[in-house]
């Protein structure tokens, strides 16, 4: 049974992700952890055979929890339930054990989701074919007297103390930064708001109240989503000097003075706080890219390892290896979706590596990302949007947003799609690992998630068939993005007609 | 689908009763509320379209119940989850709303059920088979946004309340009356020794730690595993004179001073507390006809309807009928399993009666039972071993057990097996419909459920086919029983031999 | 012992409202329910000897709520504990029974508070003299076996229903009306959003995580507190036709698809959610006596009482007298603070009056309020801000904010101090009973709380003793307030002069 | 303020330990954490600043509980909050960090009580002072910001697996082996009979459900208050061959067959299940002492520490001696009441040592206990009659009761009280340091708490002053117990003589 899509196990309550599929899944995983704690060998890091369930704010979360319950403690596995959680708490949660996230994400209400999480990690692919198979059998649940029962857990106080205490390490104090946050009635409503305020900031919050129908804006924070977050940061500081800088003497918990300050920067992140979004004080919305390069050179010039490595996705800007070169770093990219298993493939490639004798460190992941998306290695191995939103208020108040932006190169981007029957597709791109190197003798290139090609100046271009629709897409971010663009995809169309003259 | 024996819905958790059958069924059973809530008009009573949720405390409880509480909530039914409970304190907590216990009452550990409850009552046929075919269907959840979270209530303390205020109205205070109650490891332990020590009782507990391994003795009350209790009753009354009187003085809180005193007498009760059994001071238990007889009796004395009726089952002794009788009532019987339905048969034909006329309450069910299952219809229309036990203590304390068995005459019974081939029990039950009568012409004659003959001394015989093995089985009790009983085994075998010739 | 001030038990956690004063009261408040269930003739209407008890979101609520569980618990009286409500919320839950709030409403975070409620309605003056009695004394708790133990409830989800039941009898459906509800971090955070959006409406939230901090905004919704959802809702409107009208067509759970629709008007709430303050499309506060007044006007001619009374306080527009009138009622004033005193006075004086003969409901209270507190008489009779919002709301989608405000006159208004020694208040105020109504001949005189004259166009001025500083306090509402206020506060500096020489 | 008793916190729950003591005593416990953690050095071991709290089930707990719940937190301390428990599970949950038991033990149910624990100990004399000094003091709460909110745990689970792995580690498998526990209503209820079932026994129990009446016996076990239980025992041994051995092929969980096969042996325990009796296949309480003995005798034998310890106390026999330095060991004695000084008084000493040389483990605490009460030293730092009672089953398991027995000698024991006025004590005790010596010139003297001596055979005697009667008194147990007492008492009262004479 195909389970697993891109977004892992997701979509309509109505037909795919009901309480029979999620009693399966819950039953499948708990066999599976009492398989691996049985055999003892395949778990060597000595895992509690237990497993954290939280889900996030839907109307369809609690009957699917409760099913997913059923099918864990049936299994035999103990099974604690926090609740209503942010993604990213419920993986800070699973460090040890097991955990269960049920949620959508960013998908409209009438969905929802599964994401198994291992030990503060999602479920890699070896995993994910062990549940698929497991719930394509008959359920068969553990020994009656082998059955659990589960009890509650408040999971949220430990984590967002843990995420106080890790972004302490970097920037400067808030100190009455002033900060806006569109939680867009998800689950960061409990979180990223709690987390600036007792790091010191003065936040205000747009759509904090959680509500699994998403009243105040669509659940994927977008530009357009955001116009409420944008308009109001940016009608907050029109007449501001200094836009959200602390103005003193407060302190005396009466809240903000009538607001006239103003907002040092916005933020908005999806349903469950995987993701981030950041908006300028002028209410523009910081381009993706840039928050993962401003943050990937932070975490590479602040890390102690002789090889360090930022883990990106092939659709990632060059500006991001080029912010990452400057501060002594590397970049490697792996398929959207994965970052998890980019981070491990490094460490395993270190691990085995004739270097060993450079020791313990010599090459780390400092820092993972796609675009909204970033894993903080040094506080997990979960993608964190609240983190993200801690971390980059501490910085945004030592240096100032724009200070942080200034180094960042951002060049225009665009992307277009070249029709190709999917039985082509393959012998297109055969073809265009010869063809685009050809094409571009100065570029390096990259062949692992279609062809990459990087120039001197971190312009990049990526081509790559569609998963989903018949065509081919070739990607592009340069000073001159047409005239790349309009060569790439004169080299796609040649190769397409190549192929089907042969066919 | 039929899911509904005589037992309800009860078997084993590793292929019956799974956690996807709970959830299927509380689906089901959700749909149908809210499809009842819908059409309004069947519900003329107007029912909250609400579900209470317990179980009793097997091992397998919690995630069948979680699976049930997915599926109720799912369908859009709010749900509230009561934890572990007596069977009788769920059926209460149903009043108003609709009820699903999951229990296997007396069944061994392994094993695990579920019993609906409406409006304090259980399930009739009609809603029994519209939950069968509903399950039978492909399950359809409600809308997305209909979908419930459940929430937890706690009703044992207002059950608990309520069955004391009850037994109140009958007998005399408890004063110190010592009693020992054996609650077989099941859900009577947190019941009935709280609302006896409430009532004034000096309770000795065994087995009443919740264990759903039932470790201390087998889960159904019979005389062989209520063989620890009925020793403990013995042996401490072996030298006391009056047994289990109080000797005054206490109050202390200090407990018992060494069970010198011995005890009035003895309770056990099965996993789920609708059943129970009386020992006496001597350790042997009074037979479950006499228990009923004595409640049936009194039930009928204290009534003041112009027609008050005692609804049992044809298995129940005459004894029953003598003491009703004595006290003014009659007796209705109707099939094993289904005491709800006889009340409701009697109050509709109350309803319907010419006797309209002769004004509200006329007719009236005062009490129903079969051997160890009493429905206190004056508390509520559930089987209730905790109620049993409340009143019987009053009674006790009131009188005395002896005193209160004396009237009653206790007739050797015995019970024999015809062979019979099924295809022909039809046919042989036609012609005993016959010969019966035509052998015993004095007696009185029932061939509502079987063919059952009644004598003047209330002695009586009960003919039927045993619904799952080749017998036709035959029942008699009687001061000469083993006379009785061979006359209508002759009577059977010539029916079964006539109806083989004939085939 | 003085605990009750004109806010109730309401200051500071670290002298004042401790967990020692919690459980104090909590005892006091038990020993008084259980004397009163024990005494039974005075409880006459038969409440439950139980109580409800809820915290707004200080961090102090926890602690304290626990204290006064205790004092309950010790006092014999069963305990239910609903966590964080809004007032309003535990006060729906009180009915039948008691319940009380731990919230210090609008102060600052250091502050916390206790409300006292009696089936639906604050304490009156006996029982908080019963309370303070009881606080002075040495606590004792009831005997050791009547000391209960509290458990969980969660009412909110009723009483939002039942708020939602309530608003859908008035206006028309909100379809689409877009609303900006600033939480100001309170309790209406669950409530007020989740309601409007029950009720069709597409709601933005400012502020609606619950913090005990109050990052958002000072806790108190004054127009500086409220500058941002003033400028909010100002600068969404900018370029907007017909603000806040739906723009048709979504129902598709995606949220709002960029705010371009601006908004129909907006609420701000205070910390745990009794007041309101309406702001226009504008971004501009409705005056607090007109939203008064509409909905005065609005009960008034839905009412089918022959005599349907309006109780406001001495402080309240004339506006209010005026639109009642129009609808054919009339006013009552009552001191601050005591609108349940004022609305119980009234019925206490139709039922002793000569005109009982007119029947049941003759006199009739239809509402009551004092500036931006509301208690919904149909509904219940507490102060219910998050019923304003919903019946509010529902009147702007039937006939837009400005048609409502239309009738309402609003004429300018003013307030002076002027000096006089504590010591000659009283005779000042005795001087201008006679000097005031001499001055202003035309004017009705009502002395019942202070002086207060009205004029023929419903102008008015107000003349009380400050009750905690040495001024007497002159108020004035006309059209020429100038005239008025400097007439007036001639007339009392003559009065304190001529007591002065006197003295 | 003299909060501590030689038994705690501890009395009557109308005027000693009320709610307003709780409440000041949980202030001031996490005032003291506060301190600690604030001040770093203090607590060198670096415990967690939280603390978890439970209580028996006394009536009067859920109140006592919240009250000390809500000086915990507003003292600034987290708190985690389980329920009821057994003292030792809270022991237990609270390594660590702090713990808090509301229980008086034994006591009647009118009193109720509170015990201190840290990191798995009970509070040392200096941690006593500081929180008896705290509660002199004003109450001063934490910053309001600082206050926490409780949360709920259930460390039950955990506890019990601890409990059956840490026996699991002596003696064999029980392998249905009968056992009959008395849990007397208190809190060994929900683990004493859960521990022998999950080791493989076959457990009846009496009293097993919680009832802070203690219905069924006093509270306290004595060989009165046990008698229920050792004629259940002794009966249904009484034509047994071999009693309480498993009589194999169960395991259907259809729990014992009828009782025939009697009981290995019996178990009663105290109200929190500190205390364990031991009642033996007569029905004979085994003495206190020889549960000592051969405990100790144990420990000491699968010890592989060069001086393995037993820390006892004056009072207990010497036949612990005995076996404890016939298996190689030697025993301390420490004051009643302080076995946790005496282990870590030994462990100083040791760790103090010259003979540090001699490296890690060379002196080792393995058992601490007196009479009736157990602190497994390899399992953790308090009194645990759970755990107990799960080492002795597993030990009687693989020998036998009386085999266990059979190495200790039982000599006969006397005491006896020789009057004495209370400012005479200190110089008669003076007296009979020098006096008794004399006397007895064989003895081993011993004058840490009161002089004991003590002869080749093991035989002994103590003289000690009462603390809280005018009295002195002399135990003695020996195979001539009267004439040693009678040469004793002589010598008392001599020295009685001697210093009145010369006052």
């Amino acid at each position: 049974m195909d389970l697993f899509g891109t977004a892992g196990i997701r979509g309509s309550t109505a037909d795919r992700v009901t309480p029979e599929l999620a009693l399966a899944v819950g039953q499948a995983v708990g066999a599976e952890i009492r398989s691996r704690d049985a055999s003892g060998a395949r778990d060597t890091d000595a895992l509690e055979p237990t497993a954290v369930l939280a889900r996030d704010g839907r109307e369809t979360g609690p009957a699917l929890a409760a099913a997913t319950a059923a099918g864990l403690a049936a299994a035999g596995v103990a099974v604690e339930r926090a609740g209503r959680l942010p993604t990213p708490a419920l993986a800070h949660a699973s460090r040890g054990r097991y955990g269960v996230m049920l949620t959508a994400s960013h998908n409209p209400p009438t969905d929802n989701g599964i994401k198994l999480f291992r030990d503060g990690r999602e479920f890699d692919r070896e995993l994910e074919r062990a549940v698929e198979s497991r719930v394509g059998d008959d359920p068969s649940a553990a020994d009656w007297d082998a059955w659990t029962e589960p009890v509650r857990t408040r999971p949220l106080a430990e984590y967002l103390g843990d995420v106080r205490e890790y972004a302490g390490r970097f920037g400067a104090g808030l100190d009455g930064l002033r900060v806006a946050v569109d939680c867009g009635n998800g689950m960061s409503g409990p979180a990223t708001p709690t987390v600036l305020r007792e790091l010191g900031a003065e936040v205000v919050t747009l759509n904090g109240n959680v509500d699994g129908h998403f009243p105040g804006r669509g659940s994927k924070p977008t530009p357009e989503t955001l116009a409420d977050l944008r308009a109001f940061v940016a009608d907050a500081n029109a007449d501001v000097a200094e836009p959200g800088r602390p103005t003193g003497g407060r302190g005396d918990g009466e809240g903000t003075d009538g607001g006239t300050e103003g907002f040092a920067f916005g933020i908005g992140h999806d349903g469950d706080a995987d993701r981030i979004v950041v908006v300028d004080a002028d209410g523009e919305i910081v381009h993706e890219d840039t928050v993962v390069a401003v943050l990937a050179e932070r975490y590479v010039a602040e890390s102690d390892a002789a090889d360090p490595v930022v883990v990106t996705t092939p659709n990632a800007s060059g500006r991001i290896d080029e912010r990452v070169r400057a501060a002594g770093g590397r970049v490697e990219r792996v398929r959207l979706g994965a970052l998890h298993e980019g981070i491990a493939a490094v460490r395993d490639a270190a691990a085995d590596g004739s270097n060993a004798a450079a020791g313990d460190g010599a090459t780390r992941v400092v820092f993972a990302a796609e675009p909204w998306k970033h894993v903080h290695v040094g506080f997990g191995g979960w993608i964190d949007g609240v983190a993200s939103a801690a971390v980059i208020a501490r910085l945004v108040a030592d240096e100032g947003l724009d200070a942080l932006r200034e180094p960042v190169s951002e060049r225009p981007y665009r992307k277009v799609s070249v029709p190709c029957p999917d039985d082509a597709k393959a012998s297109v791109m055969d073809r265009l690992e010869t063809a685009l190197p050809g094409a571009f003798p100065s570029a390096a290139v990259d062949t692992d998630h279609g062809v990459r090609l990087e120039f001197d100046d971190a312009s990049w271009t990526l081509v790559r068939p569609s998963g989903t629709e018949p065509y081919v897409r070739a990607y592009a971010e340069s000073d001159d993005v047409d005239a790349l663009v309009a060569e790439v995809e004169a080299a796609v169309e040649a190769a397409v007609r190549a192929v089907d003259s042969e066919a």
